[in-house]
């Protein structure tokens, strides 16, 4: 199955627009883990499993601690006991040529991610390699929710007034997506600039980070990000969900703020 | 030692401006070698030392092989039989807080490289975890050498004449080099936008991709790219290198072409 479908699926069968974020930081795992970081994700997934639309692990917490393999382990779980649950590899590559070929074997076919997320730096060619895997998503960032994320994004283009993240999401509506498998990236934190990418990108999908459990901006945000059919979105929390416990419990606490951040995300679709 | 004095001295004590890209691919290697990676790039290193200013692995290669271990072992192989010669790991990585903290953890304390390429999409706040480590060289995108490289890098700046690519290297020479430790990717496919970026940045130092045996492009590289010293230079050859004798004989066939790229980049400084 595409990611898109089983993007869609997970969005009506989980009634959920939450993506879990799987940021595994082992100085912040409770104790009786010893720094397991397989378990400690497989039992998070587990617990959220049924609440989430998608899980977003980031690869670069598992290259720190030279635990390749047990992001291979982890999403073949995934895979294996949530099949209805897409994985979006976070990765943010960007190259060219055989190297983002090679990129793309790392992704799609030793993780066997369902989507992967991309830096558009470097133009339509570097997304090309990732679109040949014709049933992966390629989550393309476009406006990123940090304060350096203006440095770039908020430039203004040519005499008009469109600025760089605006032309980022036109290219990838307009030129790029001639597949159907891009989404994009939308920081939370500026959901003006949410609801002027959605504008753009008619349906496509997009992925919301910067969010917490507290749901200071998911109003806001599901308001400006949401489609006609109040789907459209993956809004991404991490820590808020993942370390809400610091005991033997906190995949039972993990399954409340999850349930939770679903839940007050889908009072305002 | 610092990555830009380490950069400096090989540029006199080999008396080049050649980076020896380590792009390795299994099926073009000669068959005796059975696809042994680390054995592969370790022949090429010692055989092209004394020739290069900087060796420069790219990590795709070594990650879609599962080979981060062989990575690592090459790493260190450079460090204790080339001491002499940085060691670049081409990454293209680019992320904020915390996920770039385990990016630069990977980079820096795992691989042990002495520098780093980064995206600059993300802005300055996504540097700075890089920066923290203050004998590390985090060198940025600005023009790549790839024809998409225009989609975005190429488009003008506000009402004036300025180029995205050349708004990245004001800001990484005017803002984001507060400690001397950046330096840019410019690709040898536009010798004019080398000398654009050189007149912005003054003396940092410039990563070319897009160079090969041939020697084509050689001249207006080094012309367009040198500074008044005649360095500032790492230009780069990868395939051409690797791949320039298909038997047994390998290293010495790459020995032969590095020592001729390193002389026909020395006619023009």
């Amino acid at each position: 199955m595409t990611f898109t479908g089983m993007l869609a699926s997970a969005w009506v069968k989980n009634h959920s627009l939450l993506c879990v974020g799987l940021d595994p930081d082992p100085a912040r795992f409770p104790a009786h883990l010893q720094g397991d970081i397989f378990r400690f994700c497989a039992e998070i997934v587990d617990a959220t499993a049924d609440f989430a639309c998608a899980f977003k692990p980031q690869i670069a917490y598992f290259a720190a601690h030279r635990a390749e393999d047990q992001l291979e382990a982890l999403i073949a779980h995934i895979h294996a006991k949530h099949p209805g649950v897409p994985v979006i590899l976070d990765a943010k590559r960007g190259d060219i040529g055989s190297t983002a070929e090679q990129y793309a074997i790392e992704a799609f076919e030793r993780y066997r991610a369902d989507a992967v997320t991309v830096n558009p730096y470097m133009g339509r060619d570097s997304v090309e390699p990732w679109l040949a895997y014709q049933d992966k998503g390629v989550i393309l960032l476009c406006r990123t929710s940090n304060p350096g994320g203006s440095d770039l994004q908020f430039q203004k283009i040519g005499a008009g007034g469109t600025a760089l993240y605006e032309l980022v999401a036109e290219k990838i509506a307009r030129e790029w997506n001639t597949t159907g498998q891009c989404a994009l990236v939308v920081g939370a934190t500026f959901p003006g600039e949410i609801a002027r990418v959605r504008q753009i990108v008619g349906d496509l999908p997009l992925l919301v980070p910067g969010i917490g459990a507290q749901g200071g901006d998911i109003e806001a945000t599901v308001k400006a990000g949401k489609t006609a059919a109040g789907t459209g979105l993956m809004i991404n929390s991490s820590r808020a969900i993942l370390y809400a416990g610091k005991g033997e419990d906190y995949a039972s606490a993990a399954r409340r703020v999850a349930q939770d951040t679903r839940d007050a995300i889908n009072r305002w679709r």
